[in-house]
């Protein structure tokens, strides 16, 4: 028998995304979020989600970019601070010790210290509720090479990047790997 | 100097939602999702992608509903095959022993084995590319009474979800916490 929880936002798990912006004067802003993940494979496209009251709503309103940067653990304590910090009242670059760079692509900063970034162009913007969603177009994937797998793209595994539970409000890193995706074609129950 | 690697789907970690939903002729079906994540918190709403040729998009459409299942690490293989075969080939509960209970809010399945699920009432749909774009609103939560924490919420410890790696297409545990979320409210640099 199932236990009835109630109308709440959780699944498992939710990925730490740090938007990275500029505001009006060109102040970089960056703002941790966990509503949000990859939404299309052609287009690529990543959507996140943000209240209208924040800083990046109106940024990325206002630019029509923004990248997505993916922290390592080591960043964890700054990329929580981004999400408690409002950028209406500070500079959370300046705050953090953080270093933006501009992006060659879109006019948005990347965040120097984290080990990827998405670039994105908005795409698409739906007001779903408190939560506005902006749809990214992903125009290039920024990464240090120390991250890189054999096949070209980031590994988890060097990347390490964590994730956030909103059961009891805490970070995880990533742990063992279980297995291969997509290996398991001969599942089906013989019997079935 | 950071290297560009292209317009790529990978922010890590992904989930592994299993989306849960009734064929035409009543037959419930079962598909992994990796593009989605909660997306509104007022009204409560996930947002999963799918491409038309899936069963499940189709089964959307007609019924207008969907589960949200999080399976738990001893799920893997099951998980992982409900994203390799069809709905249109073959029965996924049958091949993978999983068994379908009814929700009594949406027009759709719940998979007893996962440790949670979230009942969803199509709210938008959207038409983004390759994928479409799914928003359910989330009328609740069922989740087994074994994996609730102290504050009545399914806990990350207990659920023991997993993730999926798109660089090198593995599947990964969840690990150690790092620490509480909203407690990094004094990062500031007081040289800053």
């Amino acid at each position: 028998m199932k236990k009835s929880i109630g109308a709440q936002t959780i699944l498992y798990p939710h990925p730490v995304l740090i938007v990275a912006t500029y505001k009006e004067d060109g102040t970089p802003n960056i703002a941790a979020v966990s509503w949000g993940g990859i939404c299309c494979s052609r287009p690529p496209c990543v959507a996140i989600s943000l209240r209208a009251a924040t800083q990046s709503h109106g940024n990325i309103l206002a630019r029509q970019a923004f990248t997505v940067g993916i922290p390592s653990v080591d960043q964890w304590r700054e990329a929580d601070y981004s999400g408690i910090a409002s950028g209406h009242d500070t500079d959370k670059f300046a705050d953090t010790g953080l270093t933006a760079i501009a992006s060659d692509l879109v006019d948005a900063p990347l965040v120097e210290e984290f080990p990827m970034s998405l670039e994105c162009r908005v795409k698409e913007v739906h007001e779903i509720g408190l939560h506005t969603q902006f749809i990214g177009e992903i125009l290039d994937l920024k990464a240090d090479e120390e991250v890189l797998g054999k096949n070209g793209s980031p590994d988890l595994e060097k990347v390490r990047p964590f994730c956030y539970a909103t059961g009891n409000r805490r970070y995880y890193a990533i742990g063992e790997s279980l297995g291969a995706a997509f290996s398991n074609q001969r599942i089906a129950d013989p019997r079935g």
